[in-house]
């Protein structure tokens, strides 16, 4: 079995991403390669580390050029993926690395992003608690098998969800006022030109932005955990989030903090504990790892791992944990991709690894 | 006026950064420095970016060497200033850098340090709020007028408790479930070998450490919270502390989040902010950012200046703050050498700038 | 066809590469893992980023335990492979990571390395060329064919080697005066807890080392250069070799200019040029970038890929090569893997990549 | 004595480099600032890290602006200083960042830079040795004192001048052949929006640029290494130089190799160190460390310093010399105030320091 794939937006940060675990899957030939600006160039010179790829010449981004995929990946800026997708067949499975699908709430979106809504699509973290009215657990992978559609998530988003659902579904953790604060390389802000992402101004400083609750993860995240367990209204999460950019290229660590639910201030450590790695015990890239040890962004690069750790600070009565990713692969392609598997019908981990690329 | 200064560890990050400073100092004769395993070693060897000092041979940590100086400073591990203290006469200055003087709490100190607390000195802190039994607010600085005993505060106490402390004494926040998670740059960590502060180690990687509530500095920020208003029993505060390693050899941001106090859940933007305002208006050290520009480690880096912003997340019913400082000057060197001049009755600025090195 | 290979000194940072790539081979079981100090802990304590392999333990490096292996990879200590490897059986394959086996020469080896000459193995760099007395130029790759012992090169070396030799073969350039300067990642220092090693040390400096021709990897890479024409006498090539501590965990950019030779100063840039692009053509790890681009480390992280560009200054007289790699891939462990597949039959490319993981 | 300064082009890396080290000059007031797209901004929001000037106003870069001032600063780009310093009156000191004024041949000048040359002005490396006709070797500095017109060198070229040029003036190394190979800091590249300067671009990564003697400052160290007494002629030296971007926000380590001149390839160790040590003896800002210790980048950030290192290897048969810099200080506005220093007679150190701020 061969899968065409076609990447549209292959200039940027997701679609270089996109291309170097695509040329890696045993099962997929990459086809068209698609750009706005850089429509005509090499692929080599946008991506010079995609050597098997950097013949490649960019084509503009039109229908014509996406058609004849079995798969075609949007990696394009949030609000511009909805008006491409509406012109492909309902039969292509179409990737949107955008945000334009992720949220169920047109309010949210309109709030957040200011555009119309596109619509929502299933969404692509298979390994999302979803809660039943009936009290089941079951997960987002299941709603994945067969689709053509699929909405990846937001990178920072993926790492704070599976950081602190085992948390929510189990009931230990009250998500009333969650916390998180993200430590972010800067290949999460893309290629934009902007002075405060020059290296610079970057090498040597940490840098906070959106601070406040501006940023747009925020909404995608409380549907998460919502999803896990929290509750239908708007008001089951309140979240406060704060990214910080450090001097990586690549990487999140996500600290979030929530505390122990009403009636669960005295969960052994233990219990607690097994919350997170029965979640955990049968996913192959979600990982809690052994007591003690605390995951580090090192530990991730280039892998499709989200490695999580938990602890609780008795004195502070709230549940710490830590969650790694590469915000490109689980965060952003690495996901993408294991999504694609799934919902081709293909072995899950075909094309990813769990071993980072360290030291 | 000339001010004869010992160091007592001159080999380590602390005392380096001491001496950078002491050597611009106008008041200041450097006199004997000391070590313990470098002893007998030039100055040079340990830190030849101090090129005027760099023949200075470094001596053995004993009373004679430190004898005959105005001040004396203890750049000591901890638990080690106590004994060497001791031997020294009640009329010279010592500015301990390391943590033996600083709890008021016994109970705190053996909980969190395991050996036998050395008693407390007047902290160092000029900035910090002191609230009174009949509800006026003072300062630390007054405190430290003429006196011959320093304590020194952590670098990461400084920076959460200079975040936070306006909103404290104003009653605007609730201390009872503060969340702090810090990025700390490696010369915080010292120089100890050890594999995880090797620089194939932290180099493209975020490193969490003491997560859960373990970290030292718990109680030493706790305890200045309620100085500045949280109010006197232990569990007046409640704190979640992580700090973060990035990749940067210098600098603390710390993000600190608090919820609005009851009461006060509809305190305007403005109010809120006011208070920040009103506390710092007249510091020489920390600043308010205009508003909507955040703190970066950058603009503070050879500075003794602490940057600081606030947001309020309405949604999050938090208030939001972040700090900038150089750990090593105004987390640690320059704090001592403003302390100084304060107890010497030298203008507090001597020595010392406001301008960072940047980019 | 399954291979199992054992890992002796898996604890360190070319160890845990090996078991990296290892991890990804389609033919290979990982066996036994040895360790010194670290006998008797898990792999994850060490190299948590290896997650398929974090719960292996390590085992005392003893013949007992390397027995029953098809391949053998000894990532020990400059010195200590030779004693590990008499042990072995003659029918093993042998993959030495250390310099023991490099040199043919005896007199070179005690000069730089101060002890016993081991003997000298197969030289693993598949691609260095070997010209011949009769003018013919052939590549080592036809040396490695069913071989049990192999010398991998040392990092810079390859860098070096590959980025000049297409001058050396084809007489274009003069080898009597050739300047090498390198920009290198920290983990190429390995794991050695040494103080200029610590990041806090590393970051936000460049840091020479080994300056003036004190570097053991200078006769290695005289040795590559005779070999590619450079002529048999010791003194055929003259070399000048700066390695260069930089801010990254990993890659080498090398840069190395010679003069073009007697009788070919005024040879065409297409011919100069030509020779480089003949020479790697063929090579799937190996290449010419197109005129103009230049090579970066970030372009090679993690892929077996070494990036090549070449300038003529004509007012300087010299050619400049500009070569970048992966210490730990193409300068370490991937090339280690790839003169294991070609001694045992397999296809080159076996377990490798030549995609970058960028940015 | 109160001396006013403006600066024109404030807003740049250059301008605000300036300006942080003319706030802690004690005879200097900062007076008027300029910028071209940025006039009518306060300074705060281009360098938040000079808070002593982050009211400032940026005013349009006029005649009138700058009119009223004792020095003016011109930090503008490449080509724009020529018109601007026309304007302004003779008996100003102004002082050029830029390159216009630098070069003594224009041809040399439109070669490299492609306009009309401006002119020539006094060179502002009061270290640079001078050899006259008749063998006596004076320094630049005394070509300074009571001059109006001064050009700063550029940065890369600051530091291999001070490198080579004791070995040049002495007659021990040969300028025929001379190899520089730079690591350089993000900053000297400047604030320009480029998507090889973003920070994802330069994390992690070595990036070698104007590759092949295309530098603009090869004429500019080849004028320097004349002076010095290379001889007249263009022939005189010969130059490779490379450029490697490195992650770090400033610094330059530049490595510079030269063989031993004819008839002195036996000349001792200790002669040819002696040369270096004697040129830079009585120079408060140029150090020749002890034998044995090379310098780092992180010894002279934020300092005027020049920390070099020589060694020769006799293998090789070259001389090689280290020399580290911060190329915003000693590389370009430290060198500055120190010109100025000299040139209004006030001592050369003031607002001046040999203290690095590292780690």
């Amino acid at each position: 079995m061969t899968i065409r794939v076609a990447v549209a937006g292959a200039s940027g940060y997701a679609g270089g991403e996109m291309l170097r675990l695509l040329a890696g899957h045993p099962e997929v030939e990459v086809g068209t390669l698609t750009a706005h600006s850089s429509a005509g160039t090499p692929l080599g010179q946008h991506h010079p580390h995609l050597r098997s790829l950097a013949d490649r010449v960019l084509e503009p981004t039109t229908p014509e050029a996406l058609a004849g995929h079995d798969v075609v990946v949007l990696a394009l800026p949030h609000g511009a993926s909805g008006a491409v997708a509406a012109q492909l067949p309902d039969d292509v499975l179409v990737l949107d690395l955008g945000a334009d699908h992720r949220l169920v709430s047109a309010d949210d979106w309109s709030e957040y992003y200011g555009s119309e809504h596109a619509g929502t699509w299933p969404y692509g973290l298979p390994e999302l608690l979803v809660a039943g009215a009936d009290g089941t657990v079951t997960r987002q992978r299941e709603n994945l098998a067969g689709v053509r559609r699929i909405a990846v998530p937001g990178c920072n988003v993926t790492a704070v969800t599976l950081g602190l659902q085992p948390g929510v579904a189990s009931g230990l953790v009250d998500t009333s006022d969650v916390v998180a604060v993200l430590a972010v390389g800067y290949s999460g802000a893309g290629k934009a030109l902007k002075p405060h992402l020059l290296a610079a101004e970057g090498l040597g400083s940490a840098v906070p932005y959106a601070v406040g609750g501006t940023h747009r993860h925020v909404p995608e995240i409380a549907q998460n955990l919502r999803s896990a367990g929290a509750g239908p209204g708007r008001d089951a999460v309140g979240l406060s989030f704060t990214p910080v950019l450090v001097p990586m290229s690549r990487g999140i660590l996500a600290t979030v903090t929530a505390r122990l639910a009403p009636g669960h201030e005295d969960a052994a450590d233990a219990e607690i504990r097994q919350a997170w790695a029965d979640t955990y015990v049968a996913e192959p890239f979600v990982e809690l790892l052994p007591e003690g040890q605390w995951p580090t962004t090192a530990m991730t690069v280039g892998a499709n791992t989200a490695l999580v750790q938990v602890a609780v600070d008795r004195r502070a009565g709230r549940v710490v944990t830590v969650t790694a990713i590469d915000n490109l692969v689980k965060g952003t392609a690495g996901g993408a991709l294991q999504s694609m598997n799934i919902a081709l019908g293909l072995h899950q981990e075909l094309g990813l690894t769990t071993q980072g690329v360290a030291p």
